[in-house]
């Protein structure tokens, strides 16, 4: 597979222009009278990261010559969205609180860490109902219900060790992917019509936010805090079985499973991550997730074909690789 | 001022069809194929309630002689997102998770109830995007942005006891009031036109509203548990000032008004609600809250004087004064 070359900015350069509306409407939609509301939204503008999903918008838009006056508008909105459920995630439950420090929730407590994100939620809706095509409301709407049930699903199999490898997809494709592939899909076709190319676009943002999801959890087993700038090992923590983790797990004998399992359970121990990599070696299983999350972008890229080439669409098959070779 | 007789259910009769109607879009909206979910929102129904807002939209479409085959949805659009409210209302810091029961998140744990939350919000914005005018959607999404601003603002003045009785109505208009505002503006001029009614209705909606807020503040200060069948003297417990409270505290002597402020923030103690009465003479603060109240339900019952005599709005009326005498 080709490797991306450069930052991510770099790669985002034929869309720059627009991403700075992006980040203007970003910036005016979350600006409020109340001082109380202004000082939350400042110190959430740490989230704001790769905006990812802002840009597949505006890439997209680019590459199947969809571009409107309203696309950087919708990209603000998907990243709106995408904010509430970072923030929303960031609720702790009573034990966590102790553990965990720094967040939203950290800094204002947990019933302000979920009103911000209601909040952003909300601005999102609002905007999305001022413009012109109602496309952008329907599709982020059911969006937002999708991945909050993915979430919900999520949390219901939490220490689930049985989980197969496909209700992991399923809950990933819910909880994470439907925002990537509202993203591109929205880029294709709105204010409307091209009902087919989206879906294409749709399938192939399905992909690349699997793969995303299934990246994000290898780093959390595997990358340092330094380095991707948000705690690491909390799905050991928080008992959240992934993929690398399930793979392991399918392919060990009844004692490590049973000793993995005490990992991830007994109560009131330290470093659950640290430990999980004494009790078992976890190489082959982050390979294999690795190697998944590669397939599903070369199935992603595939979804791309028809596309005629433009720096857009360059740009958007860099961005594709990079989600599987970023490390960050 | 007339009181109103007679159960709610019987006062809502001239709307009882539509009701039914709004009941069954409801269970429709929140029933879903993940177990996970229909599990907890089959537990959410508990929070059903009086459904005042839904109702609100149904009488004044029926008092104004606007009522559609899209109220009824619009109703249960209404009561999902003071569903959603609710819900994340439970939201509890480490503190209070020790300290308070059989709520949503106590089942579930935090994390859970912001998903649920976030899911009903979700449902209701996905169900407006689908009806035939995006009033609906433009309105409620507003309102949902005004009503989070008015939680934020208040989260940010507990254990402020200079708080103005103006500063308390703005706040409480903001997270109360908006909805029941645009409850009755839905019902009076979805799906659009008749501007003029609508401000008119919302009027009558906002003042109805905080009239609601100030009684509820009332009832958590004087009602059992077992009369309003939800946690009483969480206000104190929680620091929020409110207007009996602050009526009181304003025409208090310093020395009082030390002790006052000791009973909301002195650490671990219990029974703050009742510590409070046993320091304060609250009578007088709580008629002049009532006092005030009542005086709101009557300047918004002269909003609905151009409205034709009908059934609906003699049931409207009846509505408006069941909110300042209800004890539940």
């Amino acid at each position: 597979m080709n490797r991306s070359r450069g930052t991510l900015s770099e790669l985002l350069a034929p869309v720059a222009a627009p991403l700075e509306r992006m980040r203007a409407i970003l910036a005016a939609q979350v600006a409020e009278d109340s001082a109380a509301v202004r000082d939350m939204t400042g110190h959430v503008e740490r989230f704001h990261g790769k905006q990812l999903r802002g840009a597949l918008v505006l890439l997209t838009g680019e590459a199947t010559g969809n571009t409107t006056d309203e696309h950087a508008a919708v990209a603000a909105i998907v990243e709106m969205i995408h904010l509430a459920t970072l923030v929303h995630d960031d609720i702790l439950d009573g034990a966590e609180v102790r553990r965990r420090v720094a967040c939203v929730n950290q800094r204002w407590n947990n019933q302000v860490a979920v009103l911000l994100g209601d909040f952003l939620y909300a601005r999102a809706f609002a905007l999305s109902t001022q413009l012109s095509s109602r496309l952008c409301s329907q599709l982020l709407a059911e969006t937002t219900r999708v991945l909050c049930v993915g979430e919900i699903e999520q949390s219901t199999r939490r220490y689930d060790f049985d989980m197969s490898a496909v209700s992991y997809e399923s809950i990933a494709a819910a909880k994470t992917a439907s925002l990537y592939a509202a993203a591109c899909e929205l880029g294709a076709r709105y204010p409307g019509g091209n009902v087919e190319l989206g879906k294409r676009m749709a399938s192939a943002g399905r992909n690349l936010g699997l793969a995303f999801q299934i990246i994000d959890d290898c780093l959390d087993l595997t990358a340092s805090e330094d380095e991707i700038g948000k705690s690491v090992g909390t799905d050991v923590e928080d008992g959240k079985l992934t993929l690398p983790v399930l793979y392991t797990y399918g392919s060990a004998d009844e004692r490590t499973r049973a000793a993995m399992r005490d990992v991830y359970t007994r109560p009131d121990i330290e470093g659950r991550r640290a430990r999980l990599f004494e009790t078992v070696d976890l190489a082959r299983g982050l390979a294999r997730a690795e190697a998944r999350a590669e397939e599903l972008v070369e199935e992603a890229l595939g979804w791309l074909a028809p596309l005629p080439p433009s720096p857009a669409r360059t740009a958007l098959e860099s961005v594709f690789h990079f989600v599987v070779t970023r490390r960050q």
